[in-house]
């Protein structure tokens, strides 16, 4: 067996801590196979093969009709790393007993998913087919987080980690503000208010178990002094839907933000490089592109200004890669984070992280997280990331800079000691 | 033999359908040794290294002297790309009996191209050896096809496809002016005549066997809505050479063009990335870079317009390579098409390939084509992508991704099956 | 033994010619341990994984001290480049018998070190086991430099040859007149005085045997044609602190200085991609980050001016690397230099370098310099270097495309005559 094989034997074991899914707490499994085909890595695809964006929306099409629609675009993805996660998952969790998903064989996966999704304890199955250890979800501010505490893990923890996601905070929009006032039961008539709605619901969710607040950020983040008595302007224009989204206002929310992750201790997830609604016909979730020329040096002011509160950031490209990597380098509050979206292929993974661990120091960073929808694509796109990385250090060991028991600690740090240690897991 | 050799084996076998080339097809194939060694690939590396570029150009030199001149500086290429294709034609083509090219040998490569070219049928010799079904040229707007039509290959079809260069039209300068009326026999007095000329000489296009439009664009081109009332006012300017090439003309006429291309049903290749003269006194090809940070979002506007309409691209980075795969992830009408110019070597084209494939179904893509100025340079070229894309691919068959059989089936696509389709070819 | 092992077995054996170094030739090698630590590659991942920045600079703390604690940290930079630097490095010129350091042995190193440090002819000594021929330092305009010719090799020749330095000129701060003042002994009231006194240095650098001028520079230079009058009222401004750093002033200064350039027929080192103090509590050394959207362009005016300047020119990210690549192949007068910073990792290289060697004639490029701080750094850098040539050319050597004689050549070339022939060496 090879120096790489032999690694991944004992990698693959490591127990998973996924730092960031999208799984729904009341909700956490696919019921059918639609459930795992809506994804929109999958239907934009498809999308864009031909398949009309209605089509994933509809009310009037069944899920079934829907699975088989969307299976006339999958042979011409077989290259793709979706459809390579889905074929493991396939086999993995529900026996599908085909190498490869077609519009000819549709219908025994469709039939493999909902015998398993009726089953008792699906969740606990597949949590252990898939050694997840815990999960952190993602949340709106006014999300109900009630019994998201009460399934714990074998361990006797919390297996759902709540995030408060806070993209919207940062536009104070109509919407933002209604959405609080309901959640908080109290009127928001200026920033103050808004300020007091935001951590009540940021307490709650403490008590509820959160663990760290998350935003994406488009590529060239504004970070800047924001004095208050601005602020309360711009809020008021915001909030009465006079003005659109204010770079200023979400320079303010960021500090602010940043401020209640130093008190309460908790790390703040910044996931930069969108750039939304590109392609406005696109399906859900299929609009957004990467902006190439992005980069870190908006965050300046930010990262100075906190240094005591973890900071995990993820990138969209592969300079922007290599920069994270040099603050992460440099900058104690800064930690290089997974691979995500469009970097979260084998390749991607293998030449970041090639150039993440010759520059920083491997407890400024956290392996990877799943970004998943529903459980069943953890598993999969962890073991793909365990597998590169078993590729990257089998030349370590090869060229003799570590022995084989080194690169399996270093990988146990990265995939599960880090992100315990960053999230107080 | 290796997975990859096998694979390589049969995929070298796929005929050459090559979309986009600049061989003039009144004057396919070269005379001799000097309109190989012209291409600009080696004249701008001879005159890095010290060669006048006035050589280039002169008239008092003969093809034989230059080739002689220019055969000093071949010793420091050998690593690159055009000196690798340059071994390979001259031994496929010319049955040149030296491993290397030299200041030494040089006059044996000019006798055997000597000797070639004066064989009868050497165009259908080159396109046998080279098993080339058909090329498309690039042609500008007014020029004289009468003729390209009837070099015919074995199955019948026509070998030589023109395209609609249009990248002239976009300036509406004096010169451009004055080359369509003569090509019209009509006098273009305003924006209506000028649209009217192009449309005209697109339908002679047609009628000669055009499949596609293309142009090169800098690395931020701009698309945006364009009143005709202001555009009048610009063209006016332009055409009476009272103002310089200007961003909201271009705009105008990229969406004019895309209309045409609606009309007519044809494909519209775009050529992004270049920098013009930067380096003023180069040899000419050779003053031109890339823009490093460029991007594709100013495209936004053209793409979410022209759904109906193909966009195959090119682009000249790494990074702008991984946009561009996910423009045609999640847009129908874009396709990632070839590795162009900078990108177009070996270690790029496996580089981007990885990428694309991981993202991309691989019907949105075109695999290569050759961009050639002499007939000669096709096959090696596109060679090399087969060889890259077999190192690709040999990965997915070793991981078990897909089967042999399935990797050659994609090979075809990419290389035949999709420029056909997507050409009407 | 594989052909890239045979490679670098002959590769490794070239002798070493560091045109860049930072170097204190009246200290050029370690008294003690920290004098190697203290080399901000080192304190700056110390400092990101906690300990604190004052540390470095503190006069309080023994050097002996501040090694215990910094090898706290170094059991999590095991997978960084510096860390195998330093373990290269340990063993081949301390004798140092462990494969890590460690909290728990490096009073091992200490001591060796300082063994090591007592013995007479210590620079011989290293010099002679790392193989070096000569190495330029960097030296600011008013640097004493008497007695920096008299080291020789065993060639006869300078070992330590300096470099004029002259990033603060292109400022022209107080503390800069100061400094060139007192090292003229002439007082400088306008821009003329300010020339006459940097050429005066200039004259002095020549004489001690410097062979080029040298800057760093921040990812977007402006090269602009700029007139006396207009940099003369800036000049005014900038010496009497009324102004901050001019972008003019600096275009101005650049011109001024390639003319020197070309007169004295001085090669000018350009190092592009720098942002400054964007960590502003980090060590010394350990605030600065990359540009990743930075681009040649801003050289335009400066590369056409001055066609009889060499131009050796280093970039800090794979995309500007590539850029570099093209400027390289185009340019006459620009020259693609070494792997800097950032990219001075052996995956980098690699990567760079498979692009260089595609795109440029290899007479325009120099391998690699060293950029080191002492002298014991030097030999395990450039190592890399060349294990990460010999790994590229084998590919070569395997494709047949070379024979491994002429790869040898070429590393010569790329190690030796290259830098000899361009910096007179």
């Amino acid at each position: 067996m090879s120096v790489g094989k032999e690694l991944y034997k004992k990698i693959s074991k490591i127990p998973i801590l996924d730092i960031h899914t999208h799984v729904d707490f009341q909700n956490p499994f696919a019921k059918n196979a639609w459930q795992i085909l809506s994804y929109h890595y999958f239907t934009e695809m498809a999308h864009s093969q031909g398949m009309p964006s209605e089509i994933v929306e509809s009310k009037k099409i069944s899920d079934k009709e829907k699975t088989e629609k969307l299976s006339k675009y999958l042979p011409y993805m077989q290259t793709t790393q979706p459809y390579f996660w889905l074929m493991a998952l396939s086999k993995k969790l529900f026996d599908f007993p085909y190498s490869q998903l077609s519009p000819q064989n549709w219908k025994v996966l469709w039939e493999c998913v909902e015998k398993k999704a009726k089953k008792t304890n699906r969740l606990r199955e597949i949590s252990k087919l898939s050694n997840i250890e815990n999960i952190s979800t993602t949340n709106l501010p006014w999300e109900n987080l009630d019994g998201i505490e009460k399934h714990k893990n074998k361990k006797g923890k919390q297996f759902f980690v709540p995030t408060f996601r806070v993209d919207s905070l940062l536009t104070a929009d109509k919407t933002t503000i209604k959405n609080l006032e309901e959640a908080t039961c109290a009127k928001i008539s200026n920033l103050e208010d808004y300020e007091k709605a935001i951590s009540k619901r940021l307490a709650y969710f403490v008590k509820k178990g959160a663990k760290s607040l998350a935003t994406s950020l488009n590529s060239t983040p504004l970070t800047i002094r924001v004095e208050k008595k601005q602020a309360r302007i711009i809020f008021k224009k915001l909030s009465k839907g006079k003005s659109n989204d204010s770079a200023e206002f979400s320079a303010y929310m960021l500090d602010f933000l940043s401020n209640l992750c130093e008190k309460n201790k908790l790390p703040f997830q910044l996931m930069l490089g969108v750039e939304r609604n590109v392609y406005s016909k696109g399906v859900p979730g299929g609009k957004d592109v990467f902006w190439p020329d992005g980069n870190l040096l908006g965050l300046k002011y930010l990262l100075n200004k906190y240094p005591k509160v973890k900071f995990p950031i993820s990138v969209l490209s592969f300079t922007e890669d290599k920069e994270l990597a040099v603050y992460a380098r440099i900058f104690p509050n800064v930690y290089a984070s997974g691979h995500w979206w469009f970097e979260n292929t084998f390749e991607s993974i293998k030449t970041n992280l090639k150039n993440r661990l010759r520059l920083v120091p491997h407890q400024k960073m956290i392996g990877q997280y799943s970004d998943a929808y529903t459980l069943e694509l953890i598993e999969t796109k962890i073991d793909m990331y365990k597998r590169a990385l078993s590729d990257v250090l089998e030349e370590y060991v090869k060229e003799k800079s570590i022995d084989a028991e080194t690169a399996i600690d270093i990988a146990e740090d990265l995939l599960y000691n880090e992100p315990k240690r960053i999230f107080s897991l």
